[in-house]
């Protein structure tokens, strides 16, 4: 395992994300590290530079990653596969490249295609973020004690994935491992449904001819269900498009229970009330566990005993003992 | 129309809802306001005087109403029934007596079978709760700007109706004029659909055997969108009972809503965004608008000029106008 120094990061995409990765590094207290920020648009690099989120701006792409030791894209997920293209020549021999994109299974194929072998990919997904997207809704808090999932591919390094655990800690999210299809699945799940639901919510209430009334009795149950239909548009078409069918899957789930309420509504107050007691007490007992502990809270990790330990217990320790197994056996090849 | 002075209240059913409501009262700077409480259990009597949400409790039940100028009946739907049997022999001549149901068909009817032609009956329903219920849950702000729908059963006076929409002025609600089964219907699309959205979202993925790896990744869109499973599941089980077929109804139509999008996630990407993009559109002017502007903030309204000019626009006042005429259709009898 080689040894990795992260002392230049570059951030492409200044959004909420990458203008909040750019704030917590520089909120980090790490004094030594360099944070270089590029965007499509220049004024956003200029924003980002204002409100500190980077050190600087660079518009001209191979020159932003050319001496980075870790380059993270935190643009629109389509995007993400257009950045790996433009960049793949320039990125220097050793190089950490990590993303931020909200599905993974074919971001990590774009990574084997289209990257050079010389770079280590490590696919990431902070599970943080709100509604509202740019550089101005940024914040540096935006990560702490959120879940940050990574997805090293086969070539990567285990030296290249301790130092970008390192980074997540740095910027108070715990680090969680998963294979893509894996958390594909699972965001689908408790991302993307929600997604569906709070949009198809807001829509089917909206079109009533009573929404001007509706409207004025709606109070914070209303405005909370139907807070991710403000999210942006093409974020959710781009997550629906890359995770189609495991977003199908738990459609299909959710009307299947949404037909089992049904007919307890229709017909057994009995078991409803079970049903809502059993709810209650297992959702109170979700918000109780809380997220699981940091082992080293805001101090860069011991990233030996971070990558060889077990952050969420015993099924994910596997994972990753079977992870290391893929990679030692990609790197005999 | 006859007067009504409105100085002695009491609040029957102290729990997050009740004990709001004495709490806001005894902040809105009226001095010469007496609120006396009762509660089922005494405990929680006494620690509504110790909080200061009311000035004393009186487990007497037909004590607690006997020289009341207004009688709240704040304690779960199924309940309000046994109240108004309990309480009808003992309240005084011209006392108004409302109630804070979430349901309000049944609460009407129940009002009109039991409660004695000397009496004013209002139906009320605060919009404002919160998923976690009792006496140490309550606030004094709990209503500020938010609706708060007001019933008036047929043979209520004009004067009381205008007395307690002094008393909604009071503690910072706007009030809102519908009859019974609008509301109800009303209701179910924006607080009892997402109600069972909520749970059976929750439940749903609760029961997935991925469970421990998706609570460990979900944020706050899951949070949030889970939030009303953690709600009293008796208040959700009388809601259901007590509102079935509109509740029915919605459930029906939001599934319909959900086949509309999984077709879009399976096969309309442009479709798809076309319609996140108008949801986030309607969402954010929904959002902007806020509630409707009190006419007369925190000071005790002119009741006269509120009750007879537009509360919420020309449906509102049409309705007003043919609720007084009903209402005077009704005393002429």
């Amino acid at each position: 395992m080689a040894d990795f120094e992260v002392n230049r990061i570059t951030i492409i995409g200044l959004g909420l994300i990458g203008g909040s990765l750019g704030l917590a590094l520089k909120a980090s207290g790490r004094r030594d590290l360099e944070v270089i920020g590029h965007d499509r648009e220049r004024a956003v690099e200029v924003r980002a530079a204002q409100v500190g989120a980077i050190d600087r701006g660079e518009h001209n792409l191979p020159r932003a990653v050319e001496r980075s030791h870790l380059v993270i894209i935190a643009t629109p997920i389509l995007a993400i596969r257009e950045v790996m293209e433009q960049v793949a020549p320039y990125l220097p021999e050793g190089c950490i490249v990590s993303d931020t994109g909200s599905t993974k299974a074919l971001v990590m194929q774009w990574a084997e295609e289209l990257l050079p072998p010389t770079v280590h990919f490590i696919g990431g997904h902070p599970m943080a973020g709100r509604e509202r997207q740019g550089i101005d809704q940024a914040e540096a808090g935006l990560f702490a004690d959120s879940a940050y999932v990574v997805i090293p591919s086969l070539p990567a390094d285990e030296g290249a994935v301790g130092a970008l655990l390192g980074i997540i800690g740095l910027i108070g999210a715990h680090p969680l491992f998963l294979d893509a299809s894996e958390h594909d699945r699972y965001v689908a799940a408790i991302s993307h449904l929600p997604l569906i639901l709070s949009a198809s919510l807001f829509t089917l209430v909206r079109s009533s001819p009573a929404w001007p009334d509706l409207a004025a009795l709606a109070a914070s149950a209303f405005r909370d269900l139907t807070r991710l239909a403000s999210g942006d548009p093409q974020m959710s078409r781009d997550i629906c498009l890359t995770n189609r069918d495991a977003i199908l899957h738990w459609i299909d789930r959710m009307a299947a229970e949404l037909q089992r309420y049904r007919q307890l509504v229709a017909g057994d107050d009995e078991e409803l009330l079970r049903l809502f007691v059993q709810a209650q007490a297992d959702r109170d007992e979700f918000l109780a566990k809380g997220p699981p502990a940091r082992p080293s809270g805001r101090q860069p990790p011991d990233i030996r005993q971070e990558i060889t330990s077990s952050l969420l217990g015993g099924a994910l320790v596997q994972r990753m003992r079977s992870l290391r197994r893929m990679r030692e056996k990609g790197q005999g090849r």
